[in-house]
């Protein structure tokens, strides 16, 4: 196929009334076809079934002895922090387990250090002005949090290998009101990127003129892989540490979308005086966590392996649905010169952008048609794309049939709306 | 038994020295026994041990159809809502179902009011001062929260039928800087009263200085009777709206000391408004809490009389307890006019207050012997009871053979301590 950019008048004419019939043909079907959101499918759900078949008795005494179904343990069973202390290659004594949500740990971060300060500094909601780096496109959950609690953000752009570190070492060397960065190093959502071990080794060596800077590293995709040649990521905190920075970083997982989305385990991991200084404020927070489904996990998974072996389960139903998006968008937008999309080796999104100012319409062709997309600037801050190119494509939840027609109704949308733009400017 | 006071000087010191050989008794024992936190004993834990047991199959599908392994439904499922505002009282549409821990919900209605403000009120973090009502003895945890946020406690005595409304009325009305009050409602922690319809309606009929004056309803024990004539409490949020003060009380609750603490369900009442508000912010905080075991705790309990039937179970296991602390108390207390305490109908606590400056030293002899109690000036703000009386006996943990000895352990010191001082005095 030819660039757009190529085609006369005529041509640009008879190309769209083309898009126009089989646009007509999606719109007669009256489809409700719900692509907002990175949900796992039912099948990817079924797979954990078994952890809730595990007798009670055998999920009543942790290996210390606890007894798991009374109060106490404020920070995790030791073997729930073994387990995930691997899987985030953190020492055990680096970890906190938390509640069913990762996103909640965030927020609690967010919220201790407004109400309380980090390690003894001004709390931030004494300081005039507060502000985030955002590399964007990024996950839009993580930039409410800002907005809810009147922090700045401003944007850094993302390269193939991470945010742009440049802009990141200038403003948070020269400016002490930027007291964050929001990270999501492996398989990013939208943008499928893992950062490279150059960005990690430069984010790890950042020379904050805040003291109270945090790294917000959301590594909520580490080990979800879709490829038998996974990304590799170096660990951010090995990393702050050889570089002196060692209460730099905060890190954050779950298990999500590993065993189940709203009823696994969350995790965070820091140095020892950050976590001990969290711990201060978590003990008045609550008594402890749910140490039954601790448990339950532990005993599910068993070690990393059993993670590993799950995860492989996972990217066995996932992978197809990437293939099947990442050809149709090949087949109906490669070579035009209209759009770009990433081909991810693991997580949960394709990342699509069209020419500028595009997506918005995009969005509400596609919807016209039944195809509920994530909104598009949602991937930025504010939900303002300052180019208004970026969509993101979560493959995952719906059944590949559904999928199918999804995406070619993006890409029809896609399509038309660059033709019309391209014509209308000639 | 004569009153102490009543003793000679060489009566008083036989019995010191007849106590002394009995202290001493117990201390050549080297026990272990604790007695610091109304945790419930492993007996009641074992009741719930069936709700583990519900195959997974059946905890899969919400009455709405809602998978309960995948994401969504922020403030809890419709047939969660139902069950639980039947316990609690209130319209279905008036509660929010949250995670394990109601102290947790609490600590986020707190944080939220320091970070966000209440209903468009001033974030109280920008006020120069934010002060708490705290009907003392109370509960620790509660105090906790305020000390973390630098909320200023000021102590308002507990009365037989609840806080004495005429010092809350006065200070309520007259200060704009008293943004809250803590109540436990119902077989109140440490005392065991239940507030009187009067109170209630006194409370409900406020007239706050502050716009966003709140009361923390904390009804923990709404459901844990110990008695077959159960304290009945007015429903607040009625009664609140009756006085047009509906937006003005947050109730909290759990499933803590009904299921599993740790493992269970907490849940918030409010007004429509109120609720509105806090569901803005917690949609930014989390996606979702455990629907998995929002579904198994319905699905367990059914209705109403399900939680009821089972709470009867835990009060065969209870009773007895209390009655064997009450009966020491009696027996190695009564008519010595050394000390006074509760006669509970229900909760997790006796409250035993000595003479006035016995309380640590009470501790502390009952720890020599090995007996660890909940720290004396626990049950006031900032740890400090302004007349150094009031000690907090949990008997629920604890075998009866154990509670035996503990009990007796404290009664001896109680004497000990008073007949030492009283001597000291003639």
């Amino acid at each position: 196929m030819n660039k757009y950019s190529a085609l006369s008048k005529n041509e640009l004419q008879s190309e769209i009334e083309k898009l126009e019939k089989r646009y007509n043909g999606y719109k007669e079907q009256k489809l409700k076809l719900d692509m907002t959101r990175g949900k796992p499918c039912s099948q990817q759900l079924d797979m954990s079934t078994e952890m809730l078949e595990i007798p009670a008795k055998e999920l009543r005494k942790a290996a210390d002895g606890t007894d798991t179904f009374n109060y106490g343990v404020l920070d995790g069973l030791p073997e729930a922090k073994a387990l995930f202390a691997e899987m985030l290659e953190v020492d055990k004594s680096e970890i906190i387990i938390g509640g069913n949500s990762s996103l909640n740990l965030m927020y609690d971060a967010v919220g201790r250090a407004m109400s309380l300060g980090i390690l003894g500094g001004t709390p931030w909601s004494k300081l005039d002005k507060v502000r985030f780096l955002c590399p964007s496109p990024g996950y839009d959950r993580h930039f409410a949090i800002c907005e809810l609690f009147g922090i700045e953000m401003v944007i850094v752009d993302m390269k193939p290998d991470g945010p742009d570190m440049d802009t990141v070492e200038k403003l948070v060397s020269e400016d002490d009101s930027i007291k964050g960065i929001w990270c999501v190093p492996k398989y990013s959502n939208p943008d499928g990127i893992t950062y490279s071990d150059q960005v990690v080794d430069r984010m790890a060596a950042l020379k904050p003129k805040a003291k109270d800077f945090r790294i917000f590293w959301d590594n909520a995709y580490c080990v979800h892989h879709l490829s038998d040649k996974p990304d590799s990521l170096k660990n951010i905190l090995a990393a702050c540490k050889s570089a002196g920075n060692e209460n730099m970083v905060y890190m954050f997982s779950s298990t999500s979308k590993i065993s189940f989305p709203g009823a696994g385990i969350s995790m965070m991991a820091a140095s020892a005086e950050n976590l001990n200084s969290i711990r201060k404020s978590m003990t008045i927070q609550t008594i402890g966590h749910d140490k039954i489904n601790q448990l339950r996990h532990v005993k599910y998974f068993k070690d990393i392996d059993g993670i590993s072996a799950h995860m492989k389960k996972h990217a066995d139903i996932l992978k197809p649905k990437f293939d099947l998006v990442l050809e149709i968008l090949e087949t109906e937008l490669g070579g035009k010169d209209i759009a770009s999309w990433n081909k991810p080796n693991g997580g949960y999104f394709v990342s699509l952008n069209t020419l500028d100012n595009c997506a918005k319409e995009v969005e509400k062709l596609s919807l016209d048609a039944g195809v509920v997309l994530t909104k598009a600037g949602a991937t930025y801050p504010y939900g303002k794309d300052p180019r208004d190119r970026n969509i993101r494509i979560a493959p995952t939840m719906p059944p590949a049939e559904e999928l199918k027609k999804a995406i070619e109704i993006l890409c029809i949308s896609v399509q038309l709306v660059s033709a019309k733009k391209m014509l209308a400017a000639m």
